[in-house]
């Protein structure tokens, strides 16, 4: 874990005004990573660092020499259209230019009059997939998630046994990843309805989303080589919101025995900005397990992942249907949860996906898997919250769901706040769903 | 289907000899692409093509003049370190690429003067992965490894109900993925033996291959707009041999309920040359389903794919161990058999893959699924021809196999063969087992 530094003092304040508000996501104990041009722009897309609602351009930032040494070389790599160069670069560097954009942002800081013709409006901004992403990794970490869905596709036997053994993964889709404000079409897939003998091509009738985060990897390891639990963070670059978009009635016909395939890769949706880990070092908590269950095996187990292996962040997600749209409601709240319930770590994550010799990249992207809580309000999936679409959801305005229908939107929030620190926010995650192609 | 055209007149030969040497891999009607430098060298990797024992350096050649309009932009596509270019061009330029070097290379062409030099003896070449894989799928489509691998899985329950219906598949892991010459360390993982009560980390003692085609994605398809089966194959680029190396014992303790993850993502091993489809047209045999066997679904079924979605691809598994090394001996057959077998075409691959609106890109990988033919000698992996290590393979010279064993190659070898055709080979897929690491 990243020791607390001046970064963190939740007194500092930004000569970027916005920044000071109260509610912000991106105060300056924030800066988050992600890639930018203005909306509509032929603009190349670039690195950015969010404070209040503007953003710092990296490149043009180091080229009129406000950062020196490792943070200017830092800022440098982050200047081109993914942030690949930056999250190899590891974790020195990246402190280097957190230190020096904390520095230079603060009031008082003597760098406002270089900086501040440099910064982008958000409002102006259209956001690109932050990093050339090599593979896709999606966990399974919350024990409550696989209870509630195991229940769904296995009565008999929810949880398996390997789950409190393994932080169970597979391989996902990197080329449909998209940022916020994706807008697919309703996936058509082979389903087989109940009474039915034979399966038939149609739209999904369940189409859930999934409350995940993001992780990307920052620097990789070697093929054969282990990245052990110990040194496990310094590999991770950050953390973003993800919805893993699925179609429970394509997955319940295809998933056996190879596991879930198009009913999860037609799109996933990540928030465009990366919080990086040093940013969350004041959220952390201890890892624990529940009573009885066994503890992890050695190569998943250290005494700094007990201690604070987890991350206390509140998780939200909000359904805006048309109607609401149309009514200018604001949209409603599904569940809310913290990610400290996970019963794998990232720290677990990395060591568990390299123990066999397995080479990360930078860039790499883990999915923590859909994070619900203990109680079926804190539910991170629409499965699960409608009890596999068998309790429907009432609605503002007479409206209700059991699953996501045309038109919906889904929007995921992410926030950190502890005492004795900031509160920073992650920026929304929102992906709409289309009618089916006819 | 690719129509036959003067590139595979038989009675073609090149004025490179060994071209027209009888057996050789790459004869003038095969051509197939890689990337490629000089062993040891600092060069940078570039696109080539086999012809003989010879590779044609496609950006040498294109600078020297010696192709014009659209075969010279695509050998220029071909220069750089990946073929992603030349794929994103499709099949018109691939074809007009083909026709130019099959011309240039015949006797009488001319062209021997301006291209003899550019050759690189395949003897000093090393290879590279020859597409930057954004996403590397791996099929099922053999029905009798499926039934086969089942039977061990589960007992009771060897084919399961959809996969009759769904060609089955999952996202595997690009970054593990390497040419021929490929060697790993035996994989650490979690393993639970009989008798144990808990899993434990250790070695794999069930090392397997799989023997597969590798199919690379030409022209991919943009997110929500689905691949027909009727023009499925002019989006792939051509087929390579592909080993999916497996640990039976991780993947029986982890595969529930996602998929293999670990017990395959370790490594990947593909043949380095690419044969085009193009090249495999005299080799199109029909796609036939078994009596009483239930109709594709209308997305998965089109005259074309009938009359000719198979291929008679020869393919065979040989063993070489480290005894065998040492004694000067040459490798031992383990399988022989042929793609023609498998239940699901590359078109229906195509077609089911992006039914759901998931995009292709250029450079994607499928991997066919272990080809098992239909009678046990057939089979493309150890834990079936060993009948999950219960009947050990006898060896030459007193040795025995279960699984795979540390210092163990494996050379997966294909070809094709047809009356009126001449004979095209892969060049060899190998990859060693090295000790796991300490």
């Amino acid at each position: 874990m990243h020791a607390l530094n001046e970064t963190h003092d939740p007194a500092l304040t930004s000569w970027v005004d916005s920044a000071n508000a109260a509610g912000t996501d991106f105060p300056i104990q924030n800066l988050p990573f992600a890639v930018f041009r203005r909306a509509g722009s032929d603009e190349p897309f670039r690195g950015g660092v969010a404070i209040g609602d503007r953003i710092v351009d990296l490149g043009a930032a180091a080229s009129a020499g406000v950062f020196e040494g490792s943070a200017a070389h830092a800022a440098q790599a982050a200047a081109g259209d993914t942030l690949n160069a930056l999250m190899a670069l590891g974790p020195a560097a990246w402190s280097a230019l957190r230190l020096a954009l904390s520095r230079a942002l603060r009031v008082g800081s003597g760098r406002e009059a270089a900086l501040g013709p440099l910064l982008v409006a958000q409002a102006d901004a259209e956001y690109a997939v932050p990093a050339r992403i090599g593979d896709y990794t999606d966990f399974y970490t919350s024990v409550h998630h696989a209870t509630n869905i195991g229940r769904q596709f296995r009565p008999d036997n929810p949880l398996l046994p390997n789950y409190k053994w393994v932080p169970i993964g597979y391989h996902g889709r990197s080329s449909s990843i998209a940022v916020s404000g994706q807008r697919f079409p309703r996936p058509i897939g082979q389903t087989m309805l109940p009474g039915e003998s034979a399966p038939a091509l149609r739209p999904s009738r369940r189409l859930d989303y999934e409350l995940e985060l993001g992780i990307f990897v920052g620097t990789g390891n070697a093929s054969g080589e282990p990245i052990a639990i110990e040194g496990a963070e310094s590999h991770v670059f950050g953390v973003c919101l993800l919805n893993d978009w699925s179609a429970r009635d394509i997955q319940a016909w295809e998933y056996q025995p190879l596991g879930p395939f198009l009913s999860k890769n037609f799109a996933t949706t990540i928030s465009p900005w990366i919080v990086t880990l040093e940013a969350l070092a004041p959220y952390r908590v201890a890892f624990e397990r529940p009573e009885g269950d066994p503890q992890p095996l050695p190569y998943l187990d250290s005494p700094a992942n007990r201690a604070h292996g987890a991350i206390d962040l509140q998780l939200e997600v909000v359904l805006e249907t048309e109607r609401m749209r149309q009514s200018g409601a604001v949209g409603f709240s599904l569940a809310r949860t913290s990610y400290r319930h996970a019963y794998w770590t990232i720290a677990q994550m990395v060591a568990h996906h390299t123990v066999n010799g397995c080479n990360l990249q930078p860039g790499d992207l883990f999915g923590s898997g859909t994070l619900s809580g203990p109680t079926l309000d804190q539910a991170g999936a629409l499965i699960e919250l409608t009890v596999g679409g068998k309790q429907p959801i009432a609605l503002p305005d007479g409206e209700t769901r059991t699953f996501v229908e045309d038109g919906d939107t889904v929007e995921l929030r992410g926030w950190c706040e502890a005492p004795g620190a900031a509160r920073i926010g992650f920026g929304a995650c929102r992906g709409t769903v289309l009618p089916a192609r006819g």
